[in-house]
């Protein structure tokens, strides 16, 4: 089972900064392009203290050809791995990239749990400690597709036994270890955000996956597009606005985004749409977009999004939104996955014979 | 008829630097928000001398609530009018918006040239000049679109007897007056650029409009997002890449550009597309995106993009790539249409009354 995650560097969460390491069994590291975050866990997969660091691979303290690595991974687990040595360490994420420690190869789809195991690549710290990489997958063909770190959270949210919308997942199967062939129905799993995944998931393999740019496009148009210039960013959000953008970008989404993002100023123009509902209004335009591109791509193999009960893994508030947007689609099933990051490192270590569960 | 621009601050040019104001009819200025260009006309509609200077309005040289349209305006022209101070003034473009000299309201689709002209809106400068400006016309509606410039624009285009692609229009009947209710079969008219506008002409008005943030929305694309990280500008555009841009836009266009513009980035991570092909092979999927979008609206109305003959207005190697595009969605029939602007703001001014063509 897995606890409510205790941030040892964030306000008020000082009491889990001493954890005991006597009970520790595994670190795992979410390590990406701007963020390190890490997992101790007990033998039941319990995680006992987390640790979180902006160590970034892109964001090291020095520089990596300095040992930059290495001295992110000392600031993140050196306190633990100082009391417990042996302790076997999982990481997942950017780090096995190119540009990271030590590249772990993407893995094909279809992708399984199993296939995630047999690729992952092994560095030695400095420290001595091994660290075990989890790679990412590929996806080829005309428009590749490539993820590092989601394939760890999707099989983390495949093995949540329980998954819930609006409650604490406080315990969970993080145990369990699904037969990677199993015949369980498809899957369709979101995860919002600069990069937005949506991945189907067949037979408890990675089938196929899409990327939409839609934090990072809509962060480009309000900064850098004139669209941004007659904005007001509203001290709440505008969920109506932002739902008047999904409805267009949905009825209109043929025309498609380079013509409906104009609209964001003809209708201020027209006094139609305050500043202060502009950025709502195109936040609801880019998302409503990658859902009916979404709708779209699902449909070429006769699959409707609106039959499906979509898993979303991401922030919370973001996660809402995109779940009242996939209403618009008449996709009514979609559901908040917690703590899938946790569950997916946990799950891959027991896999790969890192740790032995009790 | 008119002559072949020449800009008397172009290199080379100053042999028209000292025009011949006795035969001077009318000043026209196409000012929009980042530059002003200037023409002298004679009363057969040839165009004397040109003047083109950054004073946009939005780069006015001295702030506007300091005179900036003034100084501007006497900059450009001041020297004309000193030597042929009763000569009329036509203007059209930003300089009559909301942030211009006067605002000129907006006159609605569907929009002949007679409206235009009924439209006009007059702003004394200080030197004692009448400057008679052109309204920009809205496309109301779900989805509002706006055009300033781009209508003078379009009706010198349909004014251009003849249109030619790949050879100078030496000649054309500037000075025809069209009736503004013929019936004439409807034209589609594409002006490329920052702001695109792909415009459908009903009888000698503009019915209706669509405006794609192509170009601004490319640039953004390149200098903001991960996709500029690993490219490199070719020395001479990549036809090919370009091409190859454009077919994957068209088809895979319901996927969104959300989803293509990420494969600019797998490509390259997979070897298939290298750094000097991704800006225009991203300029071929924003393109194609465009193009796409447009086919979709139009077959709304039950127009066929393949079946159009479109008219481009703008920069020769961008309609050139534009003809190249269009060519891949069954549409052969794209030419350029130069000149379209001195011909309309010739027209208009002779609509208008401001000069009596001979």
């Amino acid at each position: 089972m897995m606890a409510r995650e205790n941030d040892v560097k964030g306000a008020g969460a000082a009491h889990d900064a001493t954890p005991d390491l006597s009970q520790a069994a595994l670190i795992a590291l979410d390590w990406g392009t701007t963020s390190l975050r890490a997992y101790l866990f007990d033998a039941a997969g319990k995680v006992l203290a987390t640790r979180a660091s902006t160590a970034g691979i892109m964001n090291l303290p020095v520089p990596a050809e300095e040992g930059g690595f290495d001295v992110a991974f000392d600031e993140a687990v050196g306190v633990w791995l100082a009391q417990a040595p042996g302790l076997p360490v999982l990481a997942a994420g950017m780090v096995g990239s190119a540009q990271g420690w030590v590249q772990a190869p993407y893995v094909e789809t279809p992708a399984g749990a199993q296939a995630l195991v047999d690729g992952i690549v092994r560095v030695r710290a400095a420290s001595g400690a091994e660290v075990a990489v989890v790679p990412g997958v590929l996806e080829p063909g005309a428009l590749p597709n490539v993820m590092r770190g989601e394939e760890t959270q999707i099989f983390g949210a495949l093995t949540a036994a329980g998954t819930v919308s609006g409650a604490d997942s406080g315990a969970s199967g993080a145990t369990s270890n699904v037969d990677d062939t199993g015949d369980a129905p498809p899957a369709l799993i979101g995860l919002p955000g600069t990069h937005a995944k949506w991945v189907v998931v067949e037979g408890e393999r990675i089938a196929r996956f899409y990327t939409f740019m839609t934090g990072e496009i809509y962060a480009a148009l309000c900064a850098h597009t004139i669209l941004g210039r007659t904005m007001k960013h509203p001290v709440d959000p505008d969920t109506a606005a932002f739902l008047r953008g999904v409805s267009v970008a949905r009825e209109q989404g043929c025309v498609g985004l380079l013509a409906t993002a104009f609209s964001a100023r003809t209708l201020g123009l027209t006094g139609q749409l305050a500043a202060d509902e502009q950025p709502d209004y195109l936040s609801g335009l880019v998302i409503g977009h990658e859902l009916a591109g979404l709708e779209a791509a699902l449909a070429r193999r006769d699959v409707s999004l609106a039959a499906c009960a979509p898993q979303l893994i991401g922030a919370e508030a973001l996660c809402e939104r995109y779940r009242l947007a996939l209403a618009q689609f008449g996709c009514d099933g979609a559901r908040l996955v917690r703590h899938a990051t946790e569950h997916g490192l946990w799950r891959i270590a027991v896999q790969a014979g890192l740790v032995t569960p009790r």
